[in-house]
């Protein structure tokens, strides 16, 4: 447990960023019995970007420290509305946003660890914290919007693809790995099972 | 941040009880394809009486107030079992309905955004939390009912109502208006707001 | 308010690892729209086995207990895979099933009401806590399976039992009777009022 483990803000806040913009772009392809507004875009952005570190927050007994600085609320939203105008062209290039989802899950699930490792949690309520905080998100999101959770049917692998990554950072943080080295390989681990999992058809994209 | 932002437990207790009722008048006109039972009808004026308040501190990192003292489930107990006793003849008189319900939304989004401007939030994050003490109760109670989450849908106005009347709370402040003042014009700000969406058909009441 | 009242290490997770076990043979028996993975059924034991505990130190404002050692984790972990590894042969006993449940609904019910107390809630909180103890797991599980929330409906009397035995601990307490003597009282009380509710017909256990 070191100063190591504090995430820079511009970090923490590129998170946001990544999430509030792979929320707009989900919500913006939902044809669901009743529409979205432009507001429901906005909310669902919000709650995916912001949402895994609250439940992070709230399961480490700590403020959430989202609601602490105008700034996460602002990046969401701004990358809810940027995700919102972009929709459109970027859904051509659904890899992408495959892409980016997987990244975003990363970076939730390492930085989630990463606190509660900090924070003095053991080995395996701080792997299971750092999944609820990359998963969090889109199980509020598949709640609010009233769609199936995604992480417990068939085939999506988030789960997995976070606990591993989470895992192998809590292993290498033990083994003196140097955190910063030990948070990409753990953004790595999961953005790449993730990947594998939707190009070899363990998932199809669409099933989320 | 004054000492003028704590507010009374009788209004506090008010909105409870106010919240009460409209969850169980609510609840009563719910036809669903399984019936609730009279149980159900007072967990769910619990849940809107009380959920808000609870989400709210929740995201202040505070214990609920709400269960700090044997007041709050009494009221929203007692409050939810009259809404169920007098459903009938107040659903002839829907009007009345909306009305409190504009008027429960106005109070509990002035609450929130007062409690997160004592505890130090930034503005952003107080409106923010503001909005969700006043729509938190009702997305659990959408949630719990498995109903589609009313304020995720075009045409509600609910989060925009509650919005508006917890930036109001927050520029007032900003500009010395005394917490009173600035209490009792969001209340209105939100409960015209949400009153206007209805009567101009930006929503329909049954749509919640 | 008594040191009696804290609760033994190997009850808590006695209570998580029926949890987990009575959330695998659950899932297992699920057959929805889209199928549950291995994974899913796994998250059904832990969310059933640890999601009532966590909900309590949420409301009591405290850090969940169960993410402060390894143990709850992998007991309930354990118990859910076990579970789903005997779930055909005891589906053939389904009474023991809704046994199971029984004890584990007043068993959570009971340690809610106790941490509530210790902590110095007012007798009613106390009571609400040790219900939402009871049934939070269930109602999670239920919305991260896209149920109908079992709790919320008619005939199924959780609610009811929890409260009972609930109620019935506080009144023991007040009453200077040993908290192990009142807690044995409180769960029998909530597994024997459940079980009547399913012997005569007033919920069949398909239901939940």
């Amino acid at each position: 447990m070191g100063q190591g483990f504090v995430i820079p803000l511009w970090a923490d806040l590129s998170a946001v960023a990544l999430g509030g913009l792979q929320g707009a772009l989900f919500a913006s392809g939902f044809r669901g019995q009743r529409r979205l507004d432009l507001l429901g875009v906005a909310i669902i952005g919000l709650v995916f970007g912001m949402g895994g570190g609250i439940i992070r927050d709230l399961l480490l007994g700590r403020e959430p420290a989202t609601l602490r600085s105008d700034w996460y609320l602002v990046t969401a939203t701004a990358s809810a509305l940027l995700g919102m105008l972009i929709a459109r062209p970027l859904h051509r290039v659904a890899g992408l946003i495959v892409g980016l989802d997987a990244v975003v899950i990363g970076l939730f699930g390492a930085f989630g660890t990463s606190k509660a490792i900090l924070l003095g949690l053991p080995v395996v309520p701080a792997v299971f914290v750092g999944v609820c905080a990359a998963v969090g998100g889109g199980v509020l999101r598949d709640v609010l919007m009233g769609l199936p959770v995604a992480v417990m049917h068939v085939g999506s692998l988030y789960a997995v693809a976070a606990g591993a990554g989470s895992a192998l950072l809590v292993v290498l943080h033990l083994l003196g790995v140097p955190v910063a080295a030990a948070g990409v390989a753990a953004v790595a681990t999961t953005a790449v099972i993730r990947l594998l999992a939707v190009r070899f058809d363990l998932s199809l994209p669409e099933q989320r």
